[in-house]
């Protein structure tokens, strides 16, 4: 692609830094900017910088947070000793909208996988296995995608609590396999979290 | 969708305002950037504001363009009697591509189009006509999209400028009807380009 214009290109170029951001696609959303007003462009690029710069996560489950206890951690209303342990926020997203889950979260920042260079260092596993000494939980459920990459990560998990004194569960699978949770429709999440099973039993399913 | 922050809701929302952008990709481009370095989102949110704030448009031929007048307006090398009037910068960067045109071009900024608010006052339809006032232009050719409003916009112009001395040419259409000219492969779009016809006789095929 040549470009008429050097401020033209980077921005193009930027934009097409975005996962699933082609050059075409970033040329079509650049010139749809240039056609709205100034402002339009100025929230958006404020809004990402002031994301970007001023991001929280809770510190207790991992959740991107405005302040330092997120909501549900804070609230009282929810139950301290169920913990469901999820990939990332899309997940409490989709989890939250179902009105059924009453437990605390983890999120885990993602999954184990080698073949995108993700160890278990780089997800809070440590931080979630250091909060289940602590004794207060009573179940764990792993929430993740029932993916290859997400096995893998539950019976991590699964092994570095051996010893402990917590009940370990997964969701019941009314979705298929392989499907990722964000895009569940909300009765079948929600079924899904009531219906959990023994970790155990989901091992000698397979 | 609720948002545990209010700086994510943020800028999921000034992203999904982009055009085919939902609000979920909107999430999963945020959060992309959340993972990634800081310097990324800068770099994006710089290259936006740089563009936005700074963007210049060629006093000939109306091209997005870092100085005064374009390189293809400012080029010795191009034949100044023939135009190309094309609706925005991406079909300028198609036709350059097929290095089959010589001549200068004409970015209206769009084409004629009631259901969207666009008429003729919105583009640069006065510039043009008093370009080809001045009576250098032997030739325009018209390389709007062949759609309602590219006719409609065709016809306009060519309306615009009886009495004047000038001839008006559409390029030849190997792409079929209703196609986007920046979609065409360079080797049809180049063939169209040679092979115009003038305008009048576009009409009576119809
Ligand atoms: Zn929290
Ligand atoms: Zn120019």
């Amino acid at each position: 692609m040549e470009f008429s214009s050097k401020l033209l290109e980077n921005a193009v170029y930027e934009m097409s830094q975005l996962p699933g951001i082609g050059k075409r696609t970033a040329l079509r959303l650049v010139l749809h900017l240039l056609k709205r007003p100034t402002e339009q462009t100025q929230k958006l690029t404020l809004a990402l910088d002031h994301l970007r710069n001023d991001i929280k996560f809770c510190t207790n489950c991992h959740n991107i947070s405005d302040v330092e206890v997120c909501e549900i951690c804070a609230s009282p209303r929810r139950d301290r000793s169920l913990v469901c342990v999820v990939e990332d926020i899309r997940d409490v997203m989709a989890i939250e909208n179902t009105s059924q889950y009453k437990g605390l979260y983890h999120v885990l920042g993602g999954k184990i996988s080698p073949m995108e260079g993700v160890g278990p260092q780089d997800l809070t596993i440590g931080p979630l296995v250091e909060k289940v000494k602590k004794g207060e939980i009573k179940e764990l459920i792993f929430a993740l995608s029932s993916t290859m990459e997400g096995d893998t990560t539950n019976f991590y998990i699964y092994k570095q609590l051996e010893g402990l004194d917590v009940n370990t569960s997964t969701i019941a699978r009314g979705i298929s396999v392989g499907d990722e949770l964000e895009y569940a429709d909300e009765v079948t999440l929600g079924r899904s979290i009531v219906n959990r099973i023994p970790f155990e039993n989901s091992l000698k399913a397979n």
